[in-house]
């Protein structure tokens, strides 16, 4: 692992330079990488191998020219188009191909048994950060897959963000994307829009909104922190209001929505949950019991 | 407004003693305020009345006895049990009540008319802080009505925590605490725990979870300041992922929480949001273009 200082890496294909993609190519190319593109619709190149990337002639073409393979794709289904042709697959012995579109976790295990039976190697990715964040510190990047192998490319990485290896599991990055930034992310995302229709709509402006908003997100931070250890422990006892006591507050909040004439589906559906924790018995229990009624169906069926 | 110094408030009495009121009680007595204390069920007042505060013998006494009189009860209906018995309505002239009782906008309002009527003054506020900040800077205080009603009480309030004069009209701390807290925080905490648990029906740990959990909350207000100009413009162009890009990846992720057994209550609400946004012909734009969609019934029937 440490010490794997020969032959460093400096020769990328960088397959599907959309948003993303682009803006990884010119921070590679920034930080003087030999960088070779091709995308599906070519034109999409012609700014880039202006800036000094090589354009590739083909697909196999790009696959042979670099011993690291990024795929910038939107999801796995067009990488397999893209990969499985046979022009493509006797050039992908001994390659090393790092994967950044957005899937599931299966499909970042079946992708990687299939390039292990090509004698490729395979690290899987996900980019935390918009397209205008790529090539600064807070594009946060996240890989999993065999450590010896991110450690040959993490160098390069580094040229585009942030970069951390979060498990030898390959689809550990697949997950932790999904869940943190597909669930989490995507809803409160939505929640804040929901919230801010309901103060429109009761005449609050959004920068009256907006005085308020980043308090409470450093309260929600500091309660989801306060939660960790009652998921860990399964104890979600304490004298902070209970799962009752919002329930209530909940159910008269949404009514207030609906009168406001707002739709309000996530607080629909957050009230289920709290009816839904209730009806198994954690009333009395504090609001992170959810996790235990939101996980049910796997952890006690 | 400025230079009122004649009559500073020290005298106030608090009614309601569960967990925030007694934490506001503690704070202000550690200020040095003379504070009288009622609940309906008094053994909850003794443990105050050891640390100085002095017991009212009835509601009337307790209204009476100060200047300014601070409800920390439950919600509104309780209030106004509270306060319109006939022993309590003669002696509410001249008073200023300050209100921290979660409610709707037009309990407020309809709460601010009747003690109007009895000639008392009326603050409405929203503690923005779990009982264990009261009394620190990070207790965030939000208040509004009269503003120099508001100024008499504040240097009062400021023992309790970070005090915040937001609207003359006296619903508006209210609509704040409601779309903020009661929408974005509830709904944000609850993602959490569908995120975290579609993490854990795949493996990984909490820990996982949370070392990549920051980072996303600073991408997430980074995206909501990115969103205003476009809220208040309802222009939702740009270049960044739009609604059918979103739209076709949560449908993917919803369908794989739904295989990993996770319930998905709310990732189901915002594929709902989104494919509404899709039908109404927002599919080209921004994230936040779901603004329109879900105060549609109030700016577009």
């Amino acid at each position: 692992m440490n010490g794997d200082t020969s032959g460093n890496v400096t020769d990328i294909s960088v397959i599907g330079v959309g948003n993303i993609g682009a803006a990884v190519v010119r921070s590679l190319l920034a930080a003087g990488h030999s960088v070779t593109v091709w995308n599906r619709s070519e034109e999409r190149c012609a700014p880039l191998v202006d800036e000094g990337a090589r354009l590739a002639n083909s697909l196999r073409d790009a696959v042979q020219r670099s011993e690291v393979i990024l795929l910038c794709l939107l999801d796995y289904s067009i990488t397999a188009r893209v990969l499985a042709t046979d022009e493509v697959i006797n050039a992908l012995a001994g390659k090393t191909i790092v994967q950044f579109a957005t899937g599931t976790p299966h499909k970042a295990e079946s992708e990687f048994k299939w390039l292990a039976e090509r004698r490729a190697y395979y690290i899987d990715g996900a980019i935390l950060a918009y397209p205008r964040s790529v090539g600064t510190v807070d594009c946060k990047i996240i890989c999993s897959g065999d450590r010896s192998t991110f450690d040959r490319i993490r160098p390069m990485l580094n040229s585009v963000g942030t970069v951390r290896h979060v498990g030898a599991k390959v689809s550990t990055a697949n997950v932790l994307n999904l869940s943190v930034v597909g669930v989490f992310y995507e809803v409160a995302f939505a929640a804040f829009l929901e919230g801010a229709a309901f103060a429109d709509a009761h005449g609050a402006t959004i920068d009256e909104f907006m005085s308020v908003f980043p308090h409470v997100v450093s309260v929600l931070v500091e309660s989801v922190e306060y939660s960790i250890p009652q998921m860990k422990s399964h104890d979600y006892t304490g004298s902070e209001a209970s799962v009752d006591v919002h329930s209530e507050a909940m159910t008269q909040l949404r009514g207030a929505l609906s009168a406001a004439g707002c739709r309000n589906v996530l607080m629909t559906g957050l009230v289920d949950y709290l009816k839904a924790a209730q009806s198994e018995g954690a009333g009395q229990l504090e609001f992170a019991a959810l996790f235990e009624t939101i996980r049910m169906s796997t952890s006690r069926s």
